[in-house]
């Protein structure tokens, strides 16, 4: 037997627990595991050199496919630079089995090749961090190796599904020599028969009990992937109890007839009294975080007498400061379940029905004020963002980054015809520092359109998503380049002090001309309005090229842009009375 | 009094303390400690958009003054960004105060914004980590920050120096609305009068009673910043008793006159029977790593009687496996005093001066093959960093970027008459990940010329070094372009296995072209032997131009040229039986 048979066997193990996307760092300590990895029939591997773009391109690759990861790296501050990535997998809720090789425990800290303390090193920040025994001459050994990557693989998959991390010493000699690499046959399996998280009859008798001692129920959608099965119970519910749905873009309910998408943009400047008839007796929440802090702050001032939050397992979080009850269960299980109930034809249904028309009527009023605000004189990248959404391709991926395209995209949103598209967007940590590469992982595996809109800070941070040897003829770039970063010339507090521009804004000068040069990339330079057009058709032409489209603008003109379209909700409501 | 007056002073006390280079990353959350150190006026601040560059930087800034650098960032991922760096402080050494700006406690994993678990997130790679209060309305709050603050800096420069971690969370709202920023007169200072590690009398005791029971006496100096006095104590303690002191690149001794700094090549291939009698019976070693693995591997087959290391206090290592005992103490002092003692002028004085001379002869054995070995036919980047080695400004700052170019620099050595030339490498963890970065945080805060010598991996991962608005005219880059992680083909494993292009050299394809033009550096590109001579002039002109000079070459070409070298480091002792 190899010496590494329980090695080389992991990949065996992966491949039969469909964990068959891996992405490799280079690096001499992790060739064990690099080699099982790279012979195995089954396993797709991919290489990038620096880490911290491997690990977000392995999270965009386990985002699309909905499954773990593997991600290898060799000793030293290499697992380190997995580190963001690897934090914004557990907020996020995203499986990744992250192999870290190590030198053996005994040479640790001796001033002897690359090492770091690696056991434990991502914190709280996966769902477990194991460590492999080191040597294999003892069948504990060979038993722990086996159950240790069953365990992890099925923990990183269990609801709320997450990273894992598994630390991996190697002793030398790392390389075969001569001797083939091999996988055993029938390696042992650990499946995990996973809960459904339907509702337990208890769930059902309390919400059943406690239904009808509501009217003005709402409910509110956090970051969630595009479920049409959800979609669809979340229809019926609504049809049969006039229930308004909040879902900001990432909630990615936007197929649906009567999502309200706007309440970002109508909450922050709807009038007291109107906010007081949006209040909420009963609020039903599932998913992960909104963006809207206008929401969350109506929420917080407006508190309902119930919240209610709808999440299978893992730790609550209490956004809103109103949760007050629990329901561990799928969300479509809740909502098919709801639709059952019987809807009272009385004055409590009609009140019910008069909430959700309030709710729809603010939606009505911010929709035409967004609508009618474009074209603007100036045009800056609010517009182009407008422009973009309303001519993406049928069925794409949509992926934002990091800090101010989010909320563009999420004051223009997706419309119900739109209802392929998914959106996806690094906020479990809101972080700018993987958002391309999280797209190119997304785009390496699968055959759609996949459209990053960036600013330029997130875009030149995480450059190094484009350094390696993979063709990208589904990825398109919309960069909005103004140069800095432009939220701290935006939100109130940063902007009016004198330090704004070095410490905040922190100009930077780089466009993406040489960039595209570098990778082969097509530039396209929008420099006046009347060439968008034309531009966005070529943009969005599938010729198997990658494509950066360009928009440079000024950060004050934006601004006032963006000031003005504050103006005009604030004035919608002002006409009004 | 302003509510964050205690924030604000923290930069008041960092200046009294003299912490006054302040590395800072743009975000909000941080923004009343970027405000204070932005405006206190003997602080000197700098921005970097990327956290994992920045700390490099800082990194870079407290290597060149030899004292701490207060780093910042805001909430979230930006801190992981940080890590490599840290890790690199730790194990090298290096002073760095890192402040994280954080959310209030309460508000952390609550789905609102940027926040991960960041308390003790550095793990065992800072000194100590702390958690400063986040409300100030008791005294015990403000007794605490300015306790915090001073404890940290003073653990940060006590031996070994390194990193300390303070988290700070901040309540909002966190910008100063219009009332100025000003700093406390005479915040509370905590001085620490910091031991000299000079030799108790145990030690010199113990010493004194052991010295005359050895001959075949030998120091190893691991790596060491350049210190001229620990120099001139050196070279009595070498005239006073003859012990032969091997030092590599990095332990700055090149200025000494009898160095052996060519261990590397001939431990290498020197017979064993030389070997045998080049093995120490006394073994003393000082400082941090050493390169060789040709010397570590002698030194553990060839064990000491007993192994000495000099270091005033920490954690040790045992590289070697020999240590019998620690010395803590600051090696000059043990030096000066091991001068002192009475060289008995007997046969043992005389075994060990022979035993000095038989490393004289391997050093010049090899220093002979070396000068001999170029020019080659082909010419490589191994014949370039000789070139470059020889013509080093008299007095400037050399960084080695791992992996390959460090060990060609340690082949290739420095000459005595080079004494004023200080030698830097990220050697705690041997990362690629921060090599350009580190070398920019030395050119930001010396006037020096700094030659940087750099593979392309090392370069171009740590591309963002450059992405910033800070002039670099003292900088200069010799990129060594192979295309991939030429180290992966040379050391014998990787090279072997049918991946070996793809997973562990792992091709890439850019050169600095596009580069240099982004940041309007010079490109000097070598693309003929013949023009070495007048690029080098050109290359090491002041003329306030930041400049990158490339040569690529082909990978198997630079194996062969290593291969060959070795092979003659062989024939010499060949020709010798």
């Amino acid at each position: 037997m190899n010496r590494f048979q329980p090695i080389y066997d992991i990949a065996a193990l992966c491949a039969e627990k469909n964990v068959k996307q891996v992405v490799l760092c280079p690096g001499s300590r992790c060739a064990p595991l690099t080699l099982a990895f790279a012979r195995h029939p089954e396993v797709e591997t991919r290489t990038f050199s620096d880490e911290r773009s491997a690990a977000f391109v392995a999270l965009g690759i386990a985002q699309q496919l909905k499954h773990p990861v593997a991600l290898l790296c060799t000793s030293g501050t290499a697992a380190y630079n997995f580190a963001p990535a690897v934090a914004e997998a557990f907020f996020s809720h995203t499986p990744l089995v992250i192999f870290t090789a190590d030198r053996p425990a005994e040479w640790i800290a001796q001033h002897d090749g690359q090492t770091i303390f690696q056991p434990g090193i991502f914190g709280q920040h996966v769902k477990h961090s194991y460590q492999l025994p080191q040597r294999y001459d003892h069948d504990d050994s060979l038993w722990a190796i086996n159950r240790i990557v069953n365990e992890a693989i099925n923990l990183a998959m269990q609801e709320p599904k997450g990273p894992v991390h598994i630390n991996a010493p190697f002793q030398e000699p790392l390389y075969p020599k001569g001797e083939s690499i091999g996988f055993t046959e029938n390696v042992r399996v650990i499946e995990d028969i996973p809960q459904q998280f339907n509702l337990s009859s208890a769930q059902r008798d309390f919400i059943q009990n406690q239904w009808s001692q509501f009217t003005n129920i709402l409910v509110v959608a956090g970051q969630h992937e595009l479920d049409l099965s959800l979609q669809t119970s979340m229809e019926e519910f609504i049809q049969q109890h006039h229930v308004p749905v909040v879902g900001d873009i990432l909630s990615n309910l936007h197929g649906m007839s009567s999502t309200v998408r706007y309440s970002d943009a109508f909450l922050g400047h709807a009038p007291n009294e109107i906010k007081q008839r949006l209040k909420p007796d009963l609020l039903i929440t599932f998913g992960k975080s909104v963006i809207s802090k206008n929401l969350k702050v109506f929420l917080r001032q407006h508190k309902p007498k119930a919240h209610w939050h709808i999440q299978p397992a893992g730790i609550s979080t209490d956004t809103y400061q109103t949760l007050t009850h629990r329901i561990d269960a799928m969300p479509s299980a809740f909502f098919s379940f709801a639709s059952t109930l019987a809807r009272t034809e009385n004055f409590d249904s009609q009140k019910q029905s008069n909430y959700q028309q309030l709710w729809e009527v603010e939606e009505r009023r911010a929709g035409r004020s967004i609508q009618e605000y474009f074209p603007q004189k100036e045009f800056g990248e609010f517009e182009l963002v407008q422009e973009i959404m309303y001519r993406l391709p049928q069925s794409c991926n949509v992926h934002l980054a990091n800090s101010m395209s989010v909320r563009y995209a999420n004051f223009i949103g997706l419309q119900a015809e739109q209802k392929d598209i998914q959106v996806f967007s690094n906020r479990g940590t809101s972080g700018i520092d993987g958002c391309t590469s999280t797209a190119v992982g997304h785009a390496l595996c699968n055959k759609t359109m996949n459209v990053l809109i960036t600013g330029d800070v997130a875009f030149f941070y995480d450059r190094n998503a484009f350094w390696h040897n993979y063709a990208l003829p589904n990825l398109r770039i919309v960069l909005l380049n103004n140069h800095g970063g432009i939220i701290f010339g935006i939100i109130d507090g940063p902007g009016a002090q004198p330090e704004a521009e070095e410490f905040f804004i922190t100009r930077q000068r780089l466009t993406a001309k040489k960039l595209t040069e570098e990778f082969d990339f097509d530039h396209l330079k929008l420099d006046h309005p009347r060439k968008l057009k034309n531009l966005l058709n070529d943009f969005l032409y599938h010729d198997g090229r990658t494509k950066v489209l360009e928009v440079e603008t000024d950060l004050m003109s934006n601004k006032n842009i963006f000031e003005n379209f504050k103006q005009k909700i604030k004035d919608s409501y002002e006409s009004q009375i």
